[in-house]
């Protein structure tokens, strides 16, 4: 970066400073809107802070880190403080329609943004909470990859530590429920982790982008600590479903109401009343504080899940051999043709776990109840329970990488993906 | 066989004969219950028949050809007659549960099964219709194949053409939305083809075998003229509902209610109280007699369907190289990793038709919106519009074999199992 206004004369506007006053001490990017009363800085998460020049220390700790020209229209105008009595919350873009509408700042020293892009974006999120925002990544969804949720909940596991009160993860939605059981696999959380997303953009009328964001700030802020999707409950734009992460699925194209919670009802809702807000939850969920944050985001990615239909031939299970994983999603309580199962016994006998889940998407598997079933159970294969086809992959990938048993792991809920077979289908 | 009886004295029990009496003609296995006063003949369909030998003419057509002895409990007891007032339907099974109540004679000389088995089976169907049966396969549905959709499609069309008023199609619950939309695609029908099952065995409580089977018969006598599945339309035993067999899909592993037609409401219901049966239709449907019946039924069998998930590697596409066909279940509106695209488009110059459906189920792809989709359809993805993914496949084993133009009829309802595209999704 060109360094025309540097000079060691004293800190200049762009330099990065700190200030101490009394017992305070403040970091961040020095600007042009100080004035010889006070210094103006803008913090890391975007507020900015003026602090009084009399008893102040100002130090320059990096000349001219920040391009200030291009950044003058924002920063000039910047009014947002940083209000103590309200809870922060951590946004984290990873890309989709919805952070299509944040206007990530050129020339930012990292893929950060800050309360003032938030806003500007969404101005209905102020007043809610302080905000900090970062980028994990810029991507549709469909090119979500086992490495991003690895990189996500590492930057979700920093913000928490951080301090940040709760967690948004701005999503697209093709894959938010891989994402979020992926989350719900690799951390221990205290605090919420709410993905939200958008099914229409934000040029469109019926944009769906403002209510989901605020709800989801509001369900980041709430008594628990799960991972949650918050989307449209209905057609309308009266309230948000808070989905367990693990639990959900998008159901629907287009629709804004897409996302469902599979077989049972989601585990909250916010109300949104022209901006009032409600959240509530009806199921039982973890407490927040419950938990001590822990992280283990390694994932075995050798992992396919495969659908089974009638006339499918056998040279998809043929490029299976060698996996260290496979999800099948059978037909019915779990069952293949017959031809399929001294196959998958071969697989199994070469390494491969194989786990079997439903292309119901709602029920049990059982395959103690027909031949098929029994014969599959026979060769080795594990029942996944009730657990969704594409989240017993996600479960999979982790189980191989963090249990000395994943063959046990699968039949267990651990993050709420499945329920403990009590009667069988009765 | 031993012909120990055979002589050429007369006929004996258990020989087929014809009678003739004045304008009437039947033809059956002459049973030991005839008297002097009368001959009495188990017709093909299981009826038994007493005609007075006065004025009759007996004529042996094949001696011994029934195993009368082994028979003898059941046909010695027959008290089901022939009425003429009401409709015949023809019962054809494939196997699964609800088959499995029926007891096939030993000893038959073809694989068909009487009015008899059927009321044995099921007692409440009797005074509904004249009943015919015959056996297709005995097959767990999960083994149901290409080849068998065809035999049930050529049996269904041989049963029509044989003055049959209506089809029901006993069938496994696994698959059996396949064979509902391989029928529907096979087949113009001028009478409906009703597809049931049984999601708990006869030996349970809460079996839905009589239910449904009852409902179904009904269904078949209705003024309509679609392939139909008629399940159980709740949790309770009060009514079945009527889906479109192009449109359902088994939503639960083990509720009776599993079945649903897929963003819509159902056909029609048959209303079960105690017995006392209703049935109606809520949505516009093809009419009793409104089509002559034909039947197309070969199919490309080389068709695979692949589901994409997050992380899923490029051995399942490579081994689809070179296949007449592929359905993808891509993610959203259309989707799947952008490292995809290359291979998919190197798919299609090969020679394979890709066809895109959404595993969301619900709604329509639409590749125009979002870069990914863009670059799918130039690289000749065709759109499946809102066909759902599982009926997709069977339609393009359908349309490969018998249009000219397959990839325009992908995108064409033909069978109801599409809406043509009016406004995209707003």
């Amino acid at each position: 970066m060109e360094s025309a206004s540097g000079s060691n004369a004293g800190p200049e506007p762009g330099d990065r400073v700190r200030v101490e006053r009394g017992a305070d001490a403040y970091e961040g990017v020095l600007l042009p809107s100080s004035t010889p009363e006070s210094v103006v800085l803008k913090l890391d998460g975007g507020y900015n802070v003026a602090v009084s020049r009399a008893d102040a220390a100002v130090e320059v700790v990096e000349s001219d880190t920040y391009d200030i020209e291009g950044a003058q229209d924002v920063t000039g105008t910047s009014e947002i403080t940083f209000e103590e009595d309200l809870p922060t919350v951590s946004l984290i873009s990873t890309g989709g329609t919805i952070a299509s509408t944040i206007d990530y700042r050129t020339g930012a020293v990292t893929a950060q943004f800050d309360a003032e892009d938030v806003l500007r974006a969404v101005p209905d999120l102020a007043g809610r909470a302080n905000y900090r925002g970062r980028v994990v990544a810029n991507i549709l969804s469909e090119n979500a990859t086992p490495e991003i949720w690895r990189e996500l909940a590492e930057a979700v596991h920093e913000e928490i530590e951080q301090g940040a009160d709760g967690v948004v993860v701005m999503h697209g939605t093709d894959t938010m429920g891989f994402s979020a059981a992926a989350l719900a696999f690799a951390l221990d959380i205290p605090v919420p982790v709410v993905f939200t997303g958008s099914q229409r953009s934000a040029d469109r009328p019926s944009s769906d982008n403002v209510m989901n964001a605020v709800c989801a700030i509001e369900a980041a802020k709430a008594d628990c600590a799960e991972v949650l999707v918050c989307m449209h409950a209905s057609e309308s734009d009266d309230r948000c479903a808070l989905h367990r992460g693990t639990r959900v699925r998008k159901n629907h194209t287009s629709r804004r109401d897409a996302f469902e919670t599979v077989g049972r009802e989601p585990l909250g809702e916010v109300i949104y009343d022209g901006g009032e807000t409600a959240v509530s939850f009806r199921r039982a969920h973890a407490e927040r504080g419950g938990e001590e944050l822990a992280i283990a985001p390694e994932l075995e990615t050798d992992v396919e899940l495969l659908k089974f239909t009638p006339g499918t031939g056998e040279a998809l299970l043929e490029a299976c051999e060698g996996k260290a994983g496979l999800v099948l999603e059978g037909t019915g309580l779990g069952h293949v043709h017959t031809d399929w199962i001294p196959r998958i016994g071969g697989l199994i006998e070469g390494g491969t776990t194989v786990v079997m889940t439903s292309q119901c998407i709602d029920g049990r598997v059982c395959d103690r109840v027909y031949d098929t079933g029994r014969d599959l159970l026979e060769a080795g294969v594990i029942e996944a329970e009730d657990t969704l086809p594409g989240v017993a992959k996600v479960k999979l990938m982790w189980a191989l990488e963090n249990s000395e048993d994943p063959e046990a792991l699968m039949g267990t809920p651990i993050a709420g993906e499945c329920t403990e077979r009590s009667i069988p289908w009765a």
